[in-house]
């Protein structure tokens, strides 16, 4: 493939940007990358299992001379890694991040951005429960969905060169408008990994139900929650910390609907719980026709022998 | 391995009876397995694809002479089935079923079980979103828990010969009080499924995001949902209507601890949800290492090339 872009430097070294790193190396993307990290151990590791090519330690040394800047970090660190970076980015350069958040990324980051350097805001829709720099792999934005919010006074041609580097990366490439990406995400993201942490937390704090009977039956289906609920931590208070108002919004529309199902159990009303479980199956469907999830059953889960 | 029972009855060919069919045979575990369906579609799928030895048209006729009568039909039928099979069992032969509930259950068919004929309630858990004849395969019990329910009064040896069944079929047996058991379920099944089917509903309601936004951008944790939510909708009804008491304590529990979250996301309270996100992580590592869930990545699910 065509190399996009002579210098990318990845700031953070996590689940996101070390398959970035990957993904890269595998359509020869960039001319180098260099990356860095907050901890001497993730840059060390990152030496080890050379995943850049070159690795230093500091965010500033990382931008000096890059074409594309990637903000790879939790959230709630894009404010004062931006204000580290502004002046130290290359006049024609391109700065992104990959955040779960759009709206506050937009208002920590911008005013940093110096006069000349694009700001190219984005977020891939793909990721795994685990984290660190070891965690990536090539194939994690393969047919999945990378959404941008440049806002309207960005030139098309960094925006189009952003576009091709994602598809490269084997991801479909879509532009929104921020407040829309936030409210989206409240929907496909954010609501659903606060419910599967409160449900994880119910189970682990009852006492009538001990928490190895909860993992000993939770093939039932309570164990897909703790997948969901098994990643970072920090990701995710950021997250809820900076898309307050959607989050808010649509939990709101849950709790009300969870009231009218539960009022439905108490009631006997078997035939709204039946139309209400039928209903839900057509974007199921819509799902897996569009090649967003398998239809193999439990996702194809490897059975494990005894 | 040996042979446990002459005669089995499946009463019902879905996916739970027609994962057992697999299971037997793979194990010689039965002499004859004889199945019926309440439609003649299904019935004529099961003699198509060979499921069991014989398929039969009336309940009555499957369970004559059979030493082994499995119900494995929605729970909200067990009674109708119950009422109408009890005439015609064979004295010394044993009853079970496999509905997700217990209590109801045992309420609904008890009163129908003739004096010498031994009831042993269980419970495999073990499932997948999809549902009939087609969709059973011999692997599903593999290490997956069943439980049992008997009452005090049954004796040991029928006991013993299904547990040996269960394990034969490559499942780990245990036997639990008949209320204990739809508790721990309703923290490790019932609710969750009812909650991951209220956020799909509330995604298809919502005015604001597109169904075709939802399922575009479902790979961000959206999608784990929607395949719980896609289980069978007649299932669930009774499972609610039939756990009712249980699923509203485990309800509350929720909806409490949701509301203490929201809270602490309108007051920016980022430490408390860090601790909490924190603290639902050991249930999951529980959970991997009793090799009752895969730690590869999204489950392994296989990647879809575009
Ligand atoms: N994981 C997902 O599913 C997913 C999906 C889409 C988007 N995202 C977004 O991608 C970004 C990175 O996520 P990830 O999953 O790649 O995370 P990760 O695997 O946990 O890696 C995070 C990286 O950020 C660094 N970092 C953490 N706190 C920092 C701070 N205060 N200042 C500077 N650097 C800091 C870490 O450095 P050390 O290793 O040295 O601690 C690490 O290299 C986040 O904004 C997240 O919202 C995540
Ligand atoms: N699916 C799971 O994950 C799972 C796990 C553990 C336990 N269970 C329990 O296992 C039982 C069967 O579930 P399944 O998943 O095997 O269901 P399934 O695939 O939907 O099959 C249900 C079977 O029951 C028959 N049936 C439906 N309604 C009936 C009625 N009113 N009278 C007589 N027969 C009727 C159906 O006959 P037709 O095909 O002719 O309609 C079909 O053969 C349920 O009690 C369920 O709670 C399910």
């Amino acid at each position: 493939m065509t190399q996009l872009y002579d210098r990318v430097a990845l700031i953070g070294l996590g689940l996101i940007a070390s398959s970035m790193a990957h993904a890269m190396r595998r359509g020869g993307l960039a001319g180098e990358i260099v990356g860095t990290a907050r901890s001497a151990e993730t840059r060390e590791i990152a030496r080890e299992i050379g995943l850049c090519d070159r690795v230093v330690d500091t965010a500033a040394e990382a931008v000096a001379d890059a074409d594309l800047v990637v903000l790879a970090i939790p959230v709630g660190a894009m404010e004062d890694m931006a204000r580290e970076i502004g002046p130290h980015l290359k006049p024609g350069a391109t700065v992104t991040d990959v955040g779960s958040v759009k709206r506050a990324v937009v208002d920590a980051v911008a005013p940093h951005v110096p006069e000349g350097v694009h700001f190219i805001p984005g977020h891939p829709l793909a990721g795994t429960e685990h984290s660190g720099p070891r965690s990536g792999f090539a194939e994690l934005f393969e047919n999945r969905f990378t959404i941008l919010v440049p806002d309207g006074n960005t030139a098309m041609e960094p925006i189009e060169r952003l576009t091709a580097l994602w598809q490269g990366m084997g991801a479909l490439v879509e532009t929104m408008d921020v407040e829309h990406h936030d409210l989206v995400l409240a929907v496909t993201s954010h609501t659903p990994h606060l419910i599967a942490y409160t449900m994880v937390g119910v189970a682990d704090d009852l006492r009538r139900v001990t928490d190895s009977e909860v993992i000993k039956y939770s093939a039932a289906g309570f164990r897909d929650f703790t997948r969901i609920a098994a990643s970072d931590p920090t990701m995710w208070r950021d997250v809820f910390l900076n898309n307050k108002e959607a989050t808010l919004e649509i939990l709101g529309r849950f709790t009300e609907e969870l009231f009218a199902l539960q009022r439905a159990i108490r009631t006997g009303d078997g035939e709204q719980l039946f139309d209400y479980f039928t209903r839900t199956r057509a974007i199921r469907r819509g799902i897996v026709e569009a090649g967003q999830d398998t239809d193999v059953p439990n996702f194809g889960r490897p059975v494990k022998k005894p």
